[in-house]
């Protein structure tokens, strides 16, 4: 083996759109073929050819499929796994490689002083805090990654706003000395009904990537549930949890049913206990920020009419189409429920009809989810799904036929308990436990968990409900929910728009 | 002819308002008679009088109407046909015509210094940041001509806001693999459910003015609706479009109806496919936004009792009264029918009674559309009148006796997806292919037609309908959008008003 | 008479608490008693303690009534006619007076420079312009008198931005080549339905007062309405009008109803054709903005103890019931149909249950008003109880029974339009003429009114109405006008408030 | 007695966690078993241990309970009664206590120069004007416990919002001549109908305490209601008052009945009228503002792993478990009925069911509270309450059955008038009476009584009430007071978010 290692001078051969190779973590790729594939355009690979492309790949970060990124923001395994043997051209002789001088991003320094000056993890009282501080210490192409939403970023906005338009209707001289906040899900035992859901590319935001958030569930007796696009290998993730811990798969299914079956029943095997199927994401969607922070300008600047802007879009569609599967449809849900025992959920359910039918269909439940704002823009928020959906389902005598679980927006535990209260068996929290993860590492998220527990016992004491079976849909007025009249501020178009002015004065004073 | 041209002296007798003549690119025009109906007040012609007046016209460029402008925001044979034979004073001797040092507008250096530094076309990933990106770079005067609407621009602003208050639900689980985002308007298959709408003065934004637009519709099979006012020529608009490409006439109606049957049939026999007539400008709105730009204060600060300002108004509503006729009526229709076989179609339909009005009397199709928000300050937005409107016809069966369209505010193809869910045939695009053209010309056109295409794509994949046909009403929620609760901003009286203060400390600290 | 000219040593002697006397225009006055009276306490007129006060009252300019100001706001016959005669002093020698140093207003030499670069009048294209404009140039505490509105001027904003919760529904396709926007009101015609709805003090905007009003009235053929408390007399406003022109007069109602017939009898004779009683100022509103203006820090300092500002208010409100009379009540109606033969309308009506009243009492018509938003702070706009109204007097047959007319917040015809839709005879406009007449004399309400009549026509053509009468209810949609959900903003609690902020970081950046 | 005085060594020897003593007003207190429930962390207290910590009590001012304050914001009897008497160590021989050099708050040199420049109390109209200036004025540590609310402060500032969605229905032409603002309140004549309501550590803003707010309410003829948490001791308060003043009392509910018991028979010998049970703080509430402004960074620089951060609340949850009575209950209400003649009324109902259990149960009123918006965030406002309540009370036939009260967010008389035309007998204030007395002492409480009393006359005066019985509910338009469309912001995520920009121009002009 030894002998077959690449010289760098052999793999520079390979340096332009005809023959494009990268190295990656000392092995080398020939990428060619998916050059006119690339979302930021070929050029922004061209850079690289012929080149050690790894450094640059932590900073890129760009999109969280397999054919836009490499390690190590992904598994080790994947290129093994998903790239053609073929393309796999062999070890690097890396004492060859010369190391190049990096770029400096301008605002690398600003956001290591910020690093230098972070808050004390004490000082984080609530959620939004680890928001704030993740927002200035965080890479910058990171921050994009996980904070950016579809479009306008209108449903990512609503998914929080909407609890505001929830109102409580406390419940007072209830004896609630003693609350108990601990509930199940899917037939497993929590503390308190949240759940950590899955969120791509843990390793952006801590270079331990999603373990962290293994360790932090254990220690809150609370579920992890594992994402198919994790930065950590699924088998890393399993083996870093606890005994008695539960992990749940999320699952994006791939057109290659003989993938996906390999990999749930892999996950059966290693103790998942359910399944939870993304129904929201036959196309990933547009995230401008995101899309925007990683411009490259020196890519950009070389333009030339032979490469014609238009069409990469069409590139990152047909892109994400090789890997998740936009043909799924409601025909394909019995086959899972053939080749596996674990419960199954879907992900991604957004109209009471949809809920109906997972009913009728018979999986064990539903995640009322728009992904985090991240797919359709001005899609409702799950908590207003759920507000909708549970008194059509009472009607009808559905609502104990499965267990329905909201994600999106949650920040307080005033919002799981608006949740619980309209009918929710849990709720998913994602992106506040990246963040606190991102900021302070294990402690931070322990901490995160920990602020929502004393909110939690705290907001049941205040509503007068010492048990989860306490809360019930007398306690919330939402009526307000689906008052749409006020809009979620379109930034865009509001920062362009040039505002009228009074005649001007002839000097200034 | 060449004995026949005048040289500079004898125009330069014709210096008052007495008689004014002035030098339009090369040819002599006697605007005496005009003087008194110029909007801006005559002395701004006056600064001309017996002087060249060519390159004033670009740059002052202030209304959509042969009278108040001249050549090269008009056509090149808009002077021949409208202005009256008497006052062709002849072409005159160029060399003879001294060139007066033009003054500097202290913006225009501003201006030069956006446009070496605009952002790389490729980095405008949504049709508002052609917008933002215009803004810059364009003329102020343009800028404001193109982006100013009526009033306290209220409409203007809510005809994009409104599609805020529409929120979607989408369907999962469907086969969305294969998308389909053809339909077809007025017979015509088009790629995609947009057009492109009639705009005045295309040259304000780009030299080569609505050709851009027509190359731009032939590249993404979609139609290209030719303005009355267009900056090019009727016919070099038509010259420019392939072959198999399809067009429209927007037709302002001329109080000399054998003009208009002229120009009626002229467009029919050049392959035009439909006429449509707009019916919410019997008179120009006031966009006081593009008064200011254009407001000359050497001329005002010369201000004399005699030129009395109350009276300017009063003649800019005749002089557009002479060109535009106001007392077009529902007995006016018919008389269309009578001399073309174009499809007929009403633009600027506000009301549901209207629409009725309109299957009754057997046009094809209407436009609902508030003029880009340049007409009525607080007429409601297209989107909102189709809403109210579809509910309606289809109780009567009127819902399939005509197309319908919407126009105003569209920025998003999730915007463009509303409108189809709720019963258009298809909607018209303005203003951002303007902006796109302004910015990067065609290329800018084309990357905008195809940003809007991939949104489509998406959009259509994530609420999960394969092809237009399944866009349909239950997947959107529009019970917001005519709830009017939360004001558009008034910029005038909110910078205006002097807000409430606490005490003040004795000294400033 | 030149032998009793009183002597500046002679005044000077009165010039504390005990005896306090100040020259007005070169007339002595014994002011002692309404000392404890005085809302800007009794230091502010200590400081003219036997003095002459001539030029401060100009900038001090407190309140409407007579006993807290003088002459020149107020009607050069004011002292004559309500100052107790022992309280006339007599002339004083003003040679002897010797004149003081001004003290200069630091803000003042700021409004200078903004006179000096006004913008030229024809740059206001709206009536917000002008208020713009007025600003800069009024007197600091001109303006606050005019442009503030009760507590925290929440109904003053709302009554304008009520309009913009109305939207239109135009008809297209009516014949509006000539517009007539005549009507009449109380029985006379008029050239557009708005009038000149009476305000205080017109001299503080404009040294002629309300004449420049009448003026501007003759020459547009709208009615002015004549105020109780204007700055020039009675008299001198009808001297000013022209033959044909007609006027109403604005009646506070005195406790002591003799004068209040005396000044009824005088107004019939003179040619007012109506009586406006004002019915929504049994005592006048709080307004802090101009109060805060007024005040005197030099007074302040040496506040003590035996000055308790507790007291002041009471005293406001005493000295305020002295001259208007609280106990106006509706059987008070009657009285007035006795002693007049003009038309008589309640001013300030604001509940249907009133006009209800009003309707059965018989009087000629309403104004539904809230004072300008100077008196009951979240009452609601005269439009809003307009929209509520109108329905109720239709279905009960009561619509025809008098003339409607509503004040407050209009600034643009297309606010006057939905008036009129809804069933108002006409519209009044105060503070906008007053701040054309303060930023530009005559010619300012000329073009005022001018630009109204403009934006008139140009509305009843959008709107398909050539005629008054072709205005009507189902032109606008008023559904949101009473959705108060979207607050006015409270500018004093939110700038109070202390928003939460994140952790901060140990060092600035 | 002189003999068994502790040397400053003595302390010293105490200054770790195994055994912490502490020196508060010449008494040494060994505070060892209170370390780890500090909800600051114990770090804060053992930088005092061994040492004297009077000063810094003031300075940090954490929570209003025994455990967690001293001396001097608390009575001064409060260590004798409440700590156990084997931790009270003894006196201390001060002479040997060295003074430790201050830190000084860089915030503080800039509070005194706003101290220097306080704008004369004459300059305050109203309320919110007191806020401002004490917000300047305040220490930074009192200002934020008193202005603090619960998590997002979204019922905080909901509280006074809310009366701007309600809106007046004035009546005119009514007598209003004579105004009678004075009512009953549980028996009790008051001038006019507000009383001052429960505030805690009212030294935290004025050095005499309660005694202030005790002499105000008699001065004004209105009800003083004495804190379980007051910063003077109960008795100091009641010898404060004037003999036919009425005091009621605001009671925590001990969990060791007895001396519950005691406290109510004491309040009920010194002639307290009617005792407020609080029943909306089980647990008090997270009031991050004042955690934060709180914080110590010393404390947290040294933090080490063996001191969790996650646990300290759970330690503060039961540190106030020990005094407060989460487990109160119905069923407990009849034994207060048992113990006591006074009136009893519940503080804190927040729904109609509730409100009809209070009516069942037989107290003597209720107050319709959410305890400032302290508690739970998202709790709705008591006038929202209120509105909801009553058309049930009446329907039920319940309404006369007790008195019902509503507290938070009243700072203008109009807001009072609104609560009593919805059927409150009376609104309690708290914030304003405590910033005025920060600002300005006893004469700003005078003078906020004052404003109101003032505001209240003419309020009644503008919307024809002359006396309170003549409020009623058609005055009012309360459509819109639970139309909760328009959030409260949410300054943590509205800062937080990161706002879409658009493409950046290459270099910045």
């Amino acid at each position: 083996m030894v002998n077959s290692l690449l010289s760098s001078d052999e793999i520079a051969k390979h340096n332009n759109a005809t023959s494009c190779w990268v190295i990656i973590h000392g092995k080398a790729y020939d990428v060619t073929e998916f050059l006119p594939e690339h979302p930021g355009g070929s050029k922004i690979i061209l850079k690289y050819a012929g080149k050690d492309a790894t450094e640059s790949v932590l900073t890129i970060g760009f999109a969280p499929n397999f054919s836009q990124e490499f390690e190590p923001i992904h598994p080790p395994d994947t290129l093994d796994k998903y790239l053609d043997r073929s393309k796999h051209m062999g070890e690097v002789d890396m004492s060859t490689v010369v190391v190049e001088a990096k770029t400096v991003d301008p605002s690398e320094s600003e956001r290591q002083e910020y690093i230098k000056n972070k808050p004390s993890l004490e000082q984080c009282y609530n959620l939004l805090d680890f928001e704030a501080v993740a927002k200035r210490v965080m890479k910058r192409t990171a921050w994009a990654y996980y904070s950016s939403g579809a479009d306008d970023e209108i449903t990512l906005r609503e998914n929080h706003a909407a609890f505001h338009r929830i109102w409580f209707r406390p419940k007072i001289l209830v004896n609630v000395e003693n609350i108990d906040m601990s509930t199940t899900m899917l037939g497993t035992k929590v503390s308190i009904p949240f759940y950590v859901t899955a969120t791509a590319l843990g390793k952006l935001g801590h270079h331990e990537g999603e373990v962290v958030l293994t360790k932090a569930a254990a220690k809150h007796s609370v579920v992890q549930m594992i994402p198919t696009l994790a930065s950590c290998s699924f088998d890393e993730i399993v083996d870093a949890k606890e005994d008695t811990q539960v992990q749940w798969l999320q699952l994006y299914v791939n057109k290659n049913r003989a993938i996906t079956k390999s990999i749930v029943k892999h996950a059966e095997r290693r103790g998942c206990k359910a399944l939870f199927i993304t129904v929201d994401a036959p196309q990933l969607g547009r995230r401008e920020k995101d899309m925007r922070t990683k411009f490259d300008d020196s890519g950009a600047s070389v333009q030339s009419a032979s490469e014609k802007p238009v069409d990469r879009s069409q590139g990152a569609a047909r892109a994400i189409s090789s890997f998740i599967d936009p043909s799924l449809s409601w025909k394909d849900i019995p086959w899972f429920r053939s080749i596996t025992n674990m419960k199954i959920v879907l992900k991604g359910v957004q109209r009471v009809e949809d809920v109906i039918k997972a009913c009728e269909i018979g999986v064990d439940g539903v995640v009322l989810s728009n992904h985090g704002g991240r797919q359709l823009d001005t899609a409702p928020s799950g908590i207003e799904i759920l507000a909708a959906t549970m008194p059509i389902l009472k009607a009808k005598g559905l609502d104990k036929k499965l267990e329905i679980f909201i994600d999106g927006g949650i920040r307080r535990a005033s919002d799981i308990v608006k949740a619980i209260c309209l009918g929710a068996k849990g709720v998913g929290i994602g992106r506040p436990f990246l963040y606190a993860m991102s900021a302070y590492g294990l402690p931070g998220v322990d901490r995160a968990m920990q602020l929502l527990k004393d909110e939690m016992e705290m907001n049941m004491r205040l509503i007068g409900a010492p048990s989860i079976a306490d809360l019930d849909d007398s306690m919330v007025d939402t009526r307000a929910v689906a008052l749409h009249s006020t809009p979620i501020e379109d930034a865009l178009s509001a920062k362009t728009y040039d505002p009228l002015v009074a005649p001007a004065f002839k000097s200034k004073l």
